[in-house]
């Protein structure tokens, strides 16, 4: 999907919302094990119930492969449904994969050129070679690991490295070093919401690039400090929310609760379009 | 798997061999195309050539992506096979994995718990808590990508940066933290062989764990150097072939050829061991 598409998308649908399938057979509604596919048909519901409020739908692999081949299956064929139903709503594949060349190639032959995601998410630490595969896919995008909303993040995004303009915090650096690899039309950053004091900043670097925002609602960070933080003038930003919309209900009549859920964080984020 | 048996197979075989199950149907020989299943078939031919001279398999989990739901059937076919006719061969899922806690538990779910792989290879970018989870499987072990062999390693992994003893290079603060998650009997490191000037500073840093060398052969790297920089007293290295071996041959008779590449690397590590 072109930069443009997804621009008009979310001026029309005045919604920033991202909603994250994290599929888990142990959270949804009873009544969906009696299917043959729970999970797809979970999605499905999912979906019809928050299309009308999202501009893109990310599904964690992790939580497919979990269920070995089976969960291969629901994932085509919840893309399938995504690309014939909505082929408008922007598709992240939530994979943070990343390798050399020749493998990363493959990574993105599954994604894109197969499942037709609009978007992967990828891992930096091994470097250019191992994210170009993914850049040179027409209308497809990267959306690279920048600064996550983990504990963890810790660990290495935030240590200062020695740059030649002096020393820069590593996520800093990927950030600064990628932008040479893509552009604001191919390449996006991961930004937890629960990093506010980061967000200003990252928007500096990166004045156009859309950012992935994780982290509203039940991790705990702010709508309006991220909008505040890192808006710019295309507002240029997907929040996503995953349990907070997909578990918002139980029982038969719980897409009313889900839908309910996702109306309610467009109508948030409309006030800022 | 124990580190005990892992070390007891290296004696026995005097070899410390891992072949990465990098197969591609554009690379095997033509005749398999027949098959209804040809990755399957292919692995299990390579498999049977290689096993007598090989410690470890490395599935590279882009290769069986890349072709969808049937990639996903090889590659569960070839676990079930190895697991039944070579259970005492070590087994490393190469996904490179890495994400925040809860949903590194399902990627661990999907090799632990559901493919009965030994291992997997994980990313660090995300630290603590997004390797915690592979840890926590009993006789499982992570295999954390420290310095590897592609161009692209230069861009993060090499950086210095600010840490309490001076300045370090990333991968070196990547060891050193992780070595408080794991320990030599269930994390091991990436290190490419092409990257010999650092093959003794990190044996240096991480005396005990076991280091996962890929990089000798078709990249470019020396086995004489990997052992001499970076061999302890039981060894301590699995040395990666893929395309080295696996494609080694085309044809009917390509397993003579197949089994001729692993014998050959064979024989050179038996006379370090």
């Amino acid at each position: 999907m072109k930069r443009t598409e997804l621009v008009r998308q979310i001026r029309q649908k005045k919604s920033f919302l991202c909603v994250g399938l994290d599929t888990d057979l142990e959270k949804i509604p009873e009544h969906f094990l009696d299917y043959s596919d729970p999970i797809f048909e979970f999605n499905k519901c999912v979906i019809d119930a928050t299309a009308a409020y999202t501009v893109a739908y990310k599904p964690n692999l992790a939580f497919y492969e979990a269920y070995g081949l089976e969960g291969w299956e629901s994932l085509q064929r919840t893309m399938d449904y995504l690309n014939e139903k909505y082929p408008q709503i922007f598709t992240i594949a939530d994979a943070k994969r990343g390798d050399i060349g020749n493998t990363s190639s493959r990574y993105a032959e599954a994604f894109f050129g197969r499942m037709d995601f609009d978007a992967v998410t990828v891992a930096p630490y091994m470097g250019e070679d191992s994210v170009r595969p993914f850049l040179e896919y027409e209308g497809k995008w990267v959306i690279l690991l920048a600064l996550t909303s983990n504990k963890g993040s810790l660990d290495f995004q935030t240590q200062m490295i020695s740059d030649e303009g002096g020393p820069t915090p590593l996520y800093e650096r990927v950030i600064r070093r990628s932008m040479e690899w893509g552009t604001p039309s191919n390449l996006m950053y991961v930004v937890g919401a629960t990093r506010e004091e980061y967000l200003t900043h990252i928007r500096e670097i990166a004045p156009e690039h859309f950012l992935l925002v994780p982290g509203v609602g039940a991790q705990g960070g702010s709508m309006e400090k991220v909008v505040q933080g890192a808006g710019n003038k295309e507002l240029g930003l997907l929040v996503n929310s995953s349990r907070g919309i997909i578990y918002a209900g139980q029982g038969k009549d719980f897409q009313r609760d889900v839908e309910n859920a996702a109306r309610l964080m467009q109508a948030e984020m409309s006030s800022y379009l």
